[in-house]
């Protein structure tokens, strides 16, 4: 492996790309107009060949690596996984992050100014699906002169949003990596998003979702992230990183914060609620409920990806229960039975779902190679 | 098995026992008086060597088994357990359930009067432990005249205090069964219950802990007990129970409810909010998060049950994620290395934690094994 580490700040800039012409969503609502917010690394190649595509996750962002700014604390949600040297390598491949349609982070969403009132859109956004946002996807690539992409990649649900690349445009791309995902959300999958949901919707600052210009919903939300972390972490993770661990050494017999878990879950719960937008959170947790491509198809999955013609990589990790390795196999039985090219791993990692975010050596490693056998 | 099957309903009448003199809490706080309701099934035997003593769970009550009158429309929470012929059987066995100290269905609690204000303790109701539920059950006995019991039996919170009877009062008690237990939370435990108590806290009609005579913290209870639902569910059970099944055959790209699940959950905690009360609710798992007998013993687990003289039945259920196997599997290790009589059992269920209330013939006949077994 070979890493060119830059010796100053890798500097990104967002772009915008308006697009005027109507968006008829899976709903039947209709978008007569959009932004979408995006960023890209390294160059699209002359024969336009080399573009890859990042979906983002619940809380995800079109920021996937470098800084905005000299000043900026951290960087992109995968800087990890994509740069220059890095597994999904910028020297090699454009690479395209995008904000999702209904996002908090630039594209339209329920923040946005609603053009019948010139009010935030806020309730009176539409719910957006995962294939309303490839639809979107696929209209920014055509802004972008991408007309196949080498990989369309993501984690969670932005692994979701990969798969139903493969099913919605098979001809668009040649390689789709599915991590930490699954085919479809269980009940208990879909329970804890009503939780979060109903934390949100019942929280009385929420006002019926127009919110803006007031408090908002920062309770509900601070809930939803708290019972989302202890989704994304693994028991074993859990117990490791904090254990029964005490902040003060002893009970303190009151509601304060004591055990160390606490303080974690509650500086998460609260930095999420001061940075994301609920009715974000609201419409992606809508969009994971729904996604689920093999609905009243008798043939089942298999069925529902057999339109896809890409070659699959697909990735678990074995202390996932949010999505676990049983849920890739599944995507991986059904391409198999479809005669698909798929290579599977599953990753040995104790830190559950949250582990596709982190740095691996046998995970990078894999992304890596297998990004490296790409043709362009 | 031979059922005696009562020919009309099996009345019982809850009791109060009055106590006066101070009760040191773990805390160091102090309550000089309170009362704890009961009830009593089957008869004491004239040696006293019958009782059995029922310790309950996070939302449950002294009302383990029979009815309240002929229009109540639920029996005890353990009817199916508890009862003539029934394998907990109160034509051999006395058996007790009390309501702990804390509760919010007779005993003394956050919604008893304060004798220094007159008012409601809310808040000001000081935080109790398993270990002083325990001290407050021998003082009940006590006061039936029972100063043995034949078993102390509970699960889950219940299966905790069974254990620290033994600890606490090894003399007291000649069989203790543990059923769907651990000998202390997990860091995840302790997550979801925070989870739990910060929607509590957080709502804006907690005020403090002083909201009786207001609309009490309902929106919050009503979450914490969507979420201890998940928790006492499995997965499985979820999926086949539930599934992916709309409520109205189709997505209807709202918040309202849409899926089956979302609809028992809603359920749930809407029936919990309207009947339980949130400072006991805070109580309890608070309680559930200090217990932990080796806490600070060098010798651990086994160090800790060194005192235990009872012989012990220890129970757990395959599914169960809130308290798995591996989690009773400790208590045995610990037992065994203590050379303590222990019987485990690993009952093969699909429901999870909940299992340990439902009617199954195995489990069933273990228990009924057991106690037929005991000597009076």
């Amino acid at each position: 492996m070979t890493h060119h580490e830059p010796t100053h700040r890798w500097i990104v800039t967002p772009q915008t790309a308006r697009f005027t012409e109507p968006l008829v969503l899976q709903s039947g609502a209709v978008l007569n107009g959009y932004e979408l917010v995006y960023e890209t690394y390294g160059r699209l190649n002359a024969d336009r060949t080399n573009a890859v595509l990042i979906c983002h996750a619940l809380s995800g962002n079109h920021h996937v690596a470098g800084y905005h700014s000299e000043q900026e604390k951290r960087p992109g949600w995968w800087d990890n996984m994509i740069g220059p040297g890095k597994p999904i390598d910028t020297e090699r491949f454009f690479v395209i992050g995008v904000n999702n349609l209904g996002g908090c982070h630039g594209s339209t969403g329920p923040s946005s100014p609603n053009p019948d009132t010139g009010k935030p859109y806020g309730a009176d956004f539409p719910l957006v699906t995962v294939e309303d946002w490839v639809t979107a996807q696929a209209r920014l690539a055509e802004h972008l002169g991408v007309e196949r992409f080498a990989a369309v990649v993501g984690g969670s649900l932005g692994g979701m949003q990969a798969l139903q690349w493969s099913i919605q445009y098979p001809d668009w791309l040649d390689h789709c990596l599915v991590i930490a995902a699954a085919p479809k959300l269980t009940a208990q999958n879909i329970a804890f998003n009503d939780v979060a949901r109903q934390a949100i919707l019942t929280d009385p600052d929420f006002n019926g979702g127009h919110y803006y210009g007031g408090p908002g919903p920062k309770r509900g939300l601070r809930l939803a992230r708290m019972l989302g972390h202890i989704t994304y972490l693994s028991d074993d993770v859990m117990g490791s990183k904090f254990g029964r661990a005490l902040r003060s050494g002893s009970y303190q017999f009151g509601f304060d914060v004591e055990f160390e878990i606490e303080s974690y879950l509650r500086y998460q719960g609260d930095k999420f609620a001061e940075s994301f937008d609920a009715n974000t959170y609201l419409l992606m947790t809508k969009a994971l409920d729904y996604f689920d491509p093999a609905q009243d198809l008798e043939g089942g999955l298999a069925e529902a990806l057999r339109p896809a013609q890409a070659n699959f990589l697909v990735i678990s990790f074995t202390t996932d229960w949010r999505f676990s390795p049983q849920r890739s196999r599944e995507i991986v039985e059904a391409l198999l039975s479809n005669k698909r090219n798929v290579s599977y791993a599953e990753i040995t990692h104790g830190h559950g779902h949250d582990a596709f975010l982190m740095v691996d050596p046998y995970y990078h490693g894999v992304v890596r190679a297998y990004m490296e056998k790409i043709k362009l």
